[in-house]
């Protein structure tokens, strides 16, 4: 037995107890004639104590940071206690001391705060997961995976388990893909979503389905993307729009309840993808602050072939110095923002602006229903959405200036109502909005032959505090209108049929409606703990180039291998 | 909303309701006067009636198997009711009736009896899923599953995922690997096991860790092998064996009880490798029965060069004729055993034996410690080991014969003091036993200089009615000790540390002693199900030449993917 206890569980109750510890020296600090050792395991800190007097202080004083060892010895109460510490109030008086392992110097400090660099702590990620920050997320992520599951269980959902040696479809992204031994030149793919299979398995009966699955996807590099990511992902039989949309507010409900201690309204507010777009320039709305944007073409003459001219008013604002508003100025040029201009509304009642005539003032002001105090920022451009979005990237770069991006505030949102397809002008083609399952309305099918593009589809997005949390969909459940879906993306019916076969023939045999929906995991798990980045949230993240620097993958192969693989590298 | 109720909850108290349910019609049977409609979903089955005058009654007559419909309806009394079926006690009579997706002729019955061979149910699976038999299985796995997480997470395990984007190492079986399109050239691969980075979760200061994951092996094919499978993956720090062995036992205990109402001994028994093959003539021995291998060697004088004669003793099997005799010699002989001859020990005291002198009888009779009414099995051979594997068969075969393998009946054991190494003849190479990170003994690590084929191993297998279930180890926690094993399982310097250098260097920071153990899912999922085969336990099987006949996968892929990834098909 190599512990009696674990280094977080000693109290005063325990004094006199002889006991055994082991765990990591965390550190030294050899007083003359006392010496403490810091001993830290998984579960928290207990301060050894060695005396002067006692034969194993030498070799106490010797030990390094990060060596692991084991001690016996006898609670004793501490004379000057350390009430931040829940061991605080004791100390283990030495009497034999084993180091079980030595350790190098770390190669960066391992405490909350740290001295190392993000590409060093991810080669020594196994030192980077012994601070208390980075274990404490890890911890955080298994109990928010427990409990969902916990919920979708009591609450009917199978969890089910599809294959991850699946078949690669041109939809969506990229696939990794893995050559097959043992039939040459032929391939499987890892799945991007289990979505075929939760949709076979409804047609299998399942009436609730469940997983915590891996997905991939082999993105063109961008930061915080990570290759394999984790899905929360459902799907139900004899459901509509609304059904999925009840179930997946009561499973964030419970969750943020759980984890936060929050509740949120019972129903979350809804917007159309289309008004999303107009008050907040953005499908992921963060409705954390107001500053919705209101349009100004009616007011100002048009000029210019000028499309729209809008603002948004930043409560408090009024008094921003030359300094900040330069400022402001050269953050949008940074992010090719042009012709961003301001009206100050003094608290006076008075006004302020470089630009417009004085006889606008008071009509910006009421149209975007601003405060004594306020800034107007306002923007105009020939490409309505350009500067519909360009505001709402200003309105979130605002509300983070004055704070109002709550890591403890929590505001979810849906947005419905998205369009089917999106017209591709560069292949002059129609993609998917979502992906090519989705359900158009009952009442737009007709639009199917000439009008696609005004399709509204049966698809749902749930966003918190501007981030995607996850999104779904009604699914098709008949034959004909899937391929007409597939005609109109620009698939033949050879493509069709090779890729899609199987699924094409599954609906021919009593497929009944389904929909479903995917939370992304990572993204929840770091909104909860009112974090950006997900990396920290992955107990062995891939870098921005989608290696591993700590293992050394992706890496070469031998010679062999590709033989059997019946592969060879393109050099 | 498509429903008030699903199809499994109808009961008296809901006479007078009117209620909505959807489902596919199991059958139609039209009686003249009535007609009734079987609708079946994932809860249950209930019987939907049309009278005579019911306007409604023509177009249920024409509905098929497995169309997928809605009705409205009045809850009503049975006249005959259905005592087998929950809902047996109730009918629904129609006024409403749409069909929400028609089905075509399914090309298998959905039934428990089907009359669809495997191929065919392999190709439909999702018709197969509708199935009762199968569905059940998805329902138990999922059950299954709930409660191991739920006992691993109360007793202190974290589960943590560990990627499935690694590395290819030289270890183990083959693995499959997916070409990098951004590092041409180079390859991750699918994890054969998370065992590298269950290491570095210990190192990295995580107590106790455990993971149900998908793992990859590309095998040779053989019969009932999937390429991916499931695992429940454990790993702890400052852990003994005896701790992961009272940890596993207490897990065993805890499903087999939940899910079978069963309980084991608090300690499973425990058999030395060695002892196993003397006794069982196997490593997985099967002790729901008797039927022990004894040595008669000294007993009979040596001739010709034989180097082990023994036996076992068949329970009542004294009075088995000469055709049955004859069956079991013939069962031997396609299974290459040799030399297997008989001893009849009659009821009356009495013996018979084709083969051996009188004198022997009751030699033999005592030392295989049979009954009256035994049929001794006696088999002789050059290679020790061979006859013991050879009379292990044989103790299966018959005990199958007898209908000794309940499937009710559970008996777990640990095999313990397995060898650390092999010798691989052919390669003229020492193998690892179970895998490179397993510890030797203490007290036999002086014998890595001169003896490894000496050494003890600190691993653990669990068998269950003569299936492994699982297996572990303590590993190794010293770059020295760990460097040495991959020196005598013959890797040079270079491939150490290119392949595992990683490891070697984590190693050097504080290492604790730590240890696990694999539990395999499928298999332990069946086992309770009292089934051989794992592959109804998975919801989309591969076959045995590893291809998905339903998705097509694997498949072939297009020219501009294979070139964006680098690689070329030979042909």
């Amino acid at each position: 037995m190599f512990r009696t206890h674990n280094c977080g569980t000693l109290r005063k109750k325990n004094v006199g107890e002889e006991v055994i510890l082991a765990g990591w020296v965390k550190r030294v600090r050899n007083l003359g004639t006392v010496s403490f050792i810091d001993l830290r395991d998984h579960y928290g800190i207990t301060q050894l104590t060695f005396y002067g007097k006692n034969p194993l202080k030498k070799k106490a004083d010797q030990l390094g940071r990060e060596f692991v060892i084991q001690v016996c010895g006898k609670v004793a109460e501490r004379k000057s206690k350390n009430l931040k510490n829940t061991t605080g109030f004791i100390e283990v008086v030495v009497s034999k001391l084993r180091i079980l392992s030595y350790s190098k110097i770390p190669p960066f400090i391992i405490e909350e705060k740290t001295d190392g660099n993000e590409d060093l702590r991810m080669k020594y990620r196994y030192l980077d997961l012994r601070r208390d920050f980075i274990k404490k997320k890890l911890i955080t992520r298994h109990k928010i995976v427990f409990e969902i599951r916990k919920y979708l269980s009591e609450n009917g959902f199978l969890e089910i388990e599809t294959p991850l040696l699946v078949k690669s479809t041109p939809e969506g992204a990229r696939d990794f893909v893995i050559p097959s031994r043992t039939n040459p030149g032929q391939f499987y793919a890892l799945p991007q979503s289990p979505q075929s299979f939760k949709q076979l398995l409804m047609i299998g009966g399942i009436d609730k389905y469940f997983q915590i699955v891996k997905c991939f996807r082999d993105e063109d590099l961008r930061s915080d993307r990570q290759p394999e990511f984790t899905q929360i992902d459902c799907e139900m039989s004899f459901v509509e729009e609304e059904d999925v949309i009840k179930i997946s507010e009561n499973l964030i409900n419970y969750i943020f309840q759980k984890i936060r201690n929050c509740r949120f309204a019972k129903s979350f507010p809804r917007i159309s993808y289309k008004e999303a777009i107009k008050r907040y320039g953005s499908d992921k709305p963060d409705i954390r602050f107001e500053m919705i944007i209101k349009e100004l073409n009616d007011v100002i003459p048009k000029k210019n072939n000028r499309e729209l001219i809008a603002g948004i008013s930043i409560p408090g604002c009024a008094n921003y110095s030359i300094r900040q508003l330069n400022d402001i100025t050269e953050w949008s040029q940074l992010h090719h923002i042009r012709n961003l201009t301001w009206v100050k509304c003094l608290i006076d009642g008075k006004y302020q602006s470089p630009f417009f005539e004085k006889k606008y003032f008071k009509i910006f002001y009421d149209r975007l229903g601003a405060q004594p105090g306020d800034l107007l920022l306002i923007l105009s451009g020939l490409d309505d959405q350009t500067v519909r979005r360009q505001l709402g990237k200003i309105r979130i770069e605002m509300a983070a200036r004055l704070g109002l991006l709550k890591t403890n505030q929590f505001s979810p949102i849906w947005i419905v109502d998205f369009p089917l397809f999106v017209w591709n002008e560069d292949q002059k083609r129609y993609a998917s909005f979502h992906h090519p399952f989705t359900s158009p309305k009952e009442e737009n099918i007709y639009l199917l032959k000439k009008n696609p593009e005004k399709i509204i589809a049966k698809s749902y997005d749930l966003v918190i505090n501007g981030k995607e949390i996850g999104g779904g969909s009604i699914r098709i459940n008949k034959r004909s209108i899937q391929e007409s879906i597939f005609k109109i993306l620009g698939f033949s019916r050879k493509e069709i049929f090779s890729k899609f076969g199987f699924l094409m023939e599954a609906f021919e045999y009593g497929t009944p409606p389904h929909g479903g929906i995917a939370l992304g995991l990572d993204r929840l798990v770091a909104l909860l703990k009112g974090e950006d980045s997900i990396r920290d949230f992955i107990a062995f993240p891939k870098n921005n180039s989608y290696r591993d620097p700590m293992i050394g993958t992706p890496s070469y192969l031998s010679d062999d291998q590709l033989k059997e693989l019946h592969i060879f590298i393109k050099r």
